[in-house]
């Protein structure tokens, strides 16, 4: 997607740094952290949000759940806890609409909702 | 996991009503919701948490996370939106040991973490 900002990091146009990454999604900081160590998860693929995903596409769903774990590691959060969740539309405060997960840690959380 | 309590409703032993469910995955209200819609999806085998799975469990993570679509559409909370997440370690609050992805609507949520 060329007007899609997540699409644009992913393609490496704004040399984002990369904090973790596999064969089906990329990993990066948020530009706007609601905790320490703020992460966001986006499939390379471009998807609208989880609503659009189905049973094709469990590679890519498996492999953004296992780049969270690997973000952990690499943040050294693995131990000490983290959260990760997505957001789908309007009541969700999704704000991207290109599927991501995010990630949080490095403090004792809040409630998820 | 015999003491495992979402084991236990898994396997029926609670009669806990059943929002939707497939293969992989079975969804029950949360009994202390924190949203008007608080439901949460648990995979049938048992895993510890998020930081267990790995590249053998694709068919499983997928498997949660089309329920959590599947939920949303039993809600009927499809097109107002909605969020799922999950808890891992001291600093998420993770309070049951059996991996399991919340899935809040039914309002405008507040920030994730």
């Amino acid at each position: 997607m060329d007007d899609c900002i997540f699409c644009k990091i992913v393609r490496g146009e704004f040399g984002t740094t990369i904090v973790a990454e596999n064969e089906y999604a990329v990993a990066f900081d948020d530009i706007a952290p609601i905790a320490p160590m703020h992460t966001l998860v986006v499939p390379r693929r471009h998807i609208e949000s989880m609503a659009e995903a189905n049973a094709e596409d469990l590679a890519m769903l498996s492999g953004c759940l296992l780049l969270v774990n690997d973000v952990a590691r690499v943040k050294g959060i693995e131990t000490s806890g983290y959260r990760a969740g997505f957001n789908v539309g309007p009541d969700s405060g999704q704000t991207v609409f290109h599927l991501h997960f995010h990630v949080f840690g490095g403090q004792r959380l809040r409630d998820m909702a």
